[in-house]
């Protein structure tokens, strides 16, 4: 005899699919749902639909959004002289919550893993390039960053930062693209790496301790 | 500025509601979601609606069911002589996995909770009371359990098993049914307390070890 009426099991195994979830807690919160008023599921069910219907990706640095371009493409107060690349759109809400950087954004949509079958052609690397020689091909044999450059060519990009996660593919990644943007007379930087806030010498890992030793800075 | 798309934040803020669920884990899922193929989602918000709309409690025992009875009150093969009471549908689920149990169910829709304006009149009780009497009432008299009934009165209820969680409103409850069924003739049992398969002595705390005392048996 099977245990479940057939909707709850389809709904079970519809839920098994999400990421972080099994047998168990599918079946809680295919129970759970059951449970709620019908409208509330409804309501659920219809932001999920709406959500994936009505998204697109920006056609300048593919962030998700619901119109041409994302909010931040389209801001008037941002500054265009830098470009934070992030591995993908969720990482630019992230960065949004320190209300420290006022850039732009370019969303790789993944990482380099070769032995998965991702190359440069599978992320948004050409648009990036073609985004800064559009802007920079004016004065192409400027090398040095100029800090500080208000005035001039208005938003020339100055400045690539590398937001990659510090793992194997996301130093890859950083490394790669590093090589490709440079010769282009923009600045590139990385996203400092050290011991996190609040944390223990003792619990550090010696090559996150080593990056923080590398990293040190004048007080 | 807004950190994300409306449609975004509008399915993170349905998502929030979920059981378990934060700022951190919806945005996680929702971002999930949006990278899912449009017909894996779908096919997903539809075992959302078509659960919560074909879904009702089966007339008898209240178990959750997509006719007017459930699999188990419809089963040929089910022994009538027993009711499992449990508090809510998912336990049923947990009951059958068991493969031990052959009889029938009865769903509380939760347990008496005094303080949270759970009364009796808010569980299904008096169903309960009703299945027990319809088929008890030729032999109100009869309060011994009759083990091993195979002929007879055929479905007879026997065997009341209360099979609510051993915490304080599990337990108040139990005591409740209790007393509300002895009278009918019928044997009221608990499910065992004790230390679980695996569980130590050592990291038993003194309740449970206590019960596991007052239920040892002979070997």
């Amino acid at each position: 005899m099977k245990e479940l009426p057939e909707p709850i099991a389809r709904l079970v195994d519809e839920l098994k699919r999400l990421p972080g979830f099994g047998q168990k807690s599918a079946t809680r919160l295919a129970f759970h749902l059951l449970r709620q008023p019908a409208e509330d599921v409804e309501r659920l069910a219809e932001a999920i639909l709406a959500a994936k219907r009505s998204l697109r990706t920006c056609s300048i640095c593919h962030n998700l959004t619901d119109q041409e371009t994302c909010e931040f493409c389209r801001a008037e107060g941002r500054n265009g002289k830098q470009i934070c690349v992030v591995e993908a759109a969720q990482d630019i809400v992230n960065v949004e919550k320190t209300r420290h950087y006022q850039g732009l954004y370019h969303v790789l949509g993944g990482l380099l893993a070769p032995l998965e079958g991702v190359g440069p052609e599978q992320l948004n690397i050409q648009s990036l390039l073609k985004r800064l020689c559009a802007q920079g091909a004016s004065a192409p044999e400027a090398h040095q960053p100029r800090a500080g450059a208000s005035g001039g060519e208005g938003n020339r990009v100055e400045e690539v930062i590398l937001a990659t996660n510090p793992t194997a593919e996301g130093d890859a990644t950083a490394l790669y693209l590093a090589k490709l943007v440079k010769p282009l007379g923009v600045r590139v930087t990385r996203l400092a790496m050290g011991i996190p806030l609040g944390g223990e010498l003792e619990y550090a890992d010696s090559v996150t301790l080593q990056h923080a030793l590398d990293g040190r800075r004048e007080l």
